[in-house]
């Protein structure tokens, strides 16, 4: 069951100028699911995103690369789920681009103006003829207030739909924020996450939007984890239409690009923490703070062994303050020259541990009640220097075992 | 239930001239458990070990390093279980050494020739008072037959001891090794084990004794990983009592000196691997065999990663030949320059990747068949050098999720 997560409301999500989304049941995997999705792109509109660097990445996360890096405008992205198309070779390569081609004979485009994106199952082969036979439905269906559907349309193991929405002034004109995303396992992402979505009609200079698609992601889905896997195929895209009447936005440190980038940061890490709360089988939100640090580098990585400790997520889901778990993390983080008698550790406002033992003052039943709580930070400060960072994560339950054991049947 | 694994036999077990055992109940946490051992060494022995490189290493780990580079000779050691001496500051430290005095006040020797263990849980007050009131009784139960009681003394979770035993003849000589070896659940030894002692009667050039202790761990306890969370407590200590009749080997290199050393590594890695059988809620017991990599390390690397993989260890119990997901850590292993066109994976003899991609010959029931068995071979083949690594791991069950949730209560 999601951590204080609902599903999003369509009327809530406000439509971005210049973005149609149509969905279709193609029954990739299975049927009756709404499995492919279209996002249409008015002409003029920049994209740019950010991928997986897991080496076995995905066939489409390859043909993202060479599309985006080719130079033609991009005008529309296709995403199917129940096939992952990755570990498939030079034959799923092939599938990736046939997948494009479609769409592209189908607008009028050229298939290279087309961003391929698959989720599911890795290392079977994707059946683009069911894909293929989906894109007139789909088609069909585009419309620029089908953010809720298009959440829903790239689901997989997610429990519930993930998509927010805002908008912003930007010199006295309203711009709209818009994005969906993915994931529930598989998930350490390592540069964007599973699926990642974000749209907005700000007019801000092309050359900005991969530098902040990249800013956005840093800040947002590479800072969440659920099982340390990091996927084949993370894709995080950010969608610019330049449609917004203010004049245009050519830096992020302006008055302007830092309210875009705030709102637009805003929506990615609401997409980006959902993915936590709708993690498989997750029944508590943690959020893991490293201060003290000489680095955020070295914050990153004792918070990432916090938040991969099989050990620390048991005892979350049992709400037991088996603390020393935290400690041991922290010590294997591999930090070659950490002085453990410089360590803290707090619980939300419970301080656990002092100069690297338990506090004195620390008593179980304060640890107890936090660990009750559904949203819990764990603070561990670290006493070599002035850096911080931060990462979320959630348990490991049974649900997450059963999830995983069960999910191709 | 553990892989493949039974309770020693006693009269299996051979006594090493020069080392006696003794076990209590001494209440540390529980009453009516077996939670004290003490090892006692004849004037001659020769004492190495090699311990955790987790930065929050517990109280008694550095006194055990204090102790060993404090020059004099080593003559007890003492292991209580229900309580890890970890994460307790400098009142840990005290508590350690006070338990070393305890013991060598006793026996008439100086403290600093007691080495000191501990394992159980961190962060906790490690109860002096209730050691030192069962030391009586574990002196007087020391004899040199009672390996199967120590194996028994130092368990936590496990649900089974562990102990070996062999002998081998030197120069004409029968020489003994026996040894045993505790841990289910926080395993993944850097440098050793949570708790492993072996002991053998060999006439060594003490010189040699550290040497060879860190070889026998490098591999053995170093190559096997339960959950990746890597112990405050590891400690692997060899004794060699010196007491066999042959000439003293002075070179690992010589013939005796590779018999011996042969024998103890087949004691050590049963001793390594039985901790992995008995593993927190094991069902399966994997071998993952990395080949043709450019150096061993990144071998380990990559093993590591799908060794640690919560998705590869869930498909491992649901007996799910999802095996794409043996790819995805691959991938994620942390080798940038890792070409996935080259790269094969095998389950024992079933050839399910080629190149990257599935192997058009390759069968699901085949996988299938594979995936059901209790001890399976995963090999991958980087396709870009000579080097080969080989860790031993489990796969992740619910059960583990109930020990581990239910550990304190």
């Amino acid at each position: 069951m999601p951590v204080n997560l609902s599903a999003p409301i369509a009327s809530d999500l406000h439509a971005v100028p210049g973005v149609r989304i149509g969905v279709a049941e193609a029954g990739v995997r299975k049927a009756h699911r709404k499995d492919l999705t279209v996002f249409l792109l008015d002409e003029g509109a920049t994209v740019a995103g950010v991928f997986t660097k897991n080496r076995f990445c995905a066939a489409p996360v390859q043909v993202c690369r060479e599309h985006l890096e080719g130079g033609q405008a991009i005008r529309a992205m296709v995403v199917n789920t129940g096939n992952a198309n990755a570990g498939t070779g030079a034959d799923g390569l092939a599938r990736a681009r046939a997948t494009c081609a479609a769409l592209a004979g189908r607008l009028g485009l050229d298939a290279r103006q087309v961003l391929p994106f698959s989720t599911g199952v890795i290392m079977e082969p994707l059946p683009v003829d069911r894909i293929e036979a989906g894109l007139p439905a789909a088609l069909a269906d585009a419309q620029p207030a089908h953010w809720a559907r298009a959440a829903e349309g790239i689901m997989t193991t997610d429990t519930l739909p993930k998509a927010f929405s805002t908008q912003v002034q930007i010199g006295g004109t309203t711009v709209t924020i818009t994005g969906i995303s993915k994931g529930a396992g598989m998930i350490r992402p390592n540069m964007a996450t599973m699926l990642g979505f974000l749209a907005t009609d700000a007019c801000i200079a092309p050359a900005l939007v991969q530098q902040l698609v990249r800013e956005l992601a840093d800040q947002s889905f590479n800072r969440v984890t659920i099982d340390g896997d990091t996927s084949t195929n993370d894709s995080f895209v950010l969608v610019a239409t330049h449609q917004a009447a203010h004049a245009p936005i050519t830096s992020l440190d302006s008055d302007e690009g830092g309210a875009l980038k705030a709102a637009l940061l805003e929506v990615a890490q609401k997409l980006a923490q959902s993915i936590v709360r709708d993690g498989e089988g997750a029944t508590k939100f943690i959020t893991v703070r490293v201060e003290g640090g000489r680095t955020g580098e070295e914050c990153r990585q004792v918070a990432y062994a916090i938040a991969h400790s099989p050990l620390v997520k048991t005892a979350f889901f049992a709400s037991d303050p088996n603390l020393g778990r935290i400690l041991a993390a922290v010590g294997y983080a591999g930090i070659e020259d950490l002085d453990q008698t410089l360590i803290d550790l707090y619980l939300d406002d419970v301080h656990v541990a002092v100069q690297g033992g338990r506090n004195p003052a620390y008593r179980e039943e304060d640890g107890q009640r936090v660990m009750k709580q559904s949203e819990i930070t764990v603070r561990v400060v670290l006493g070599r220097g002035d850096a911080a960072d931060t990462v979320w994560t959630c348990d490991l339950s049974h649900e997450y075992v059963t999830i995983n054991a069960d999910y191709r049947s």
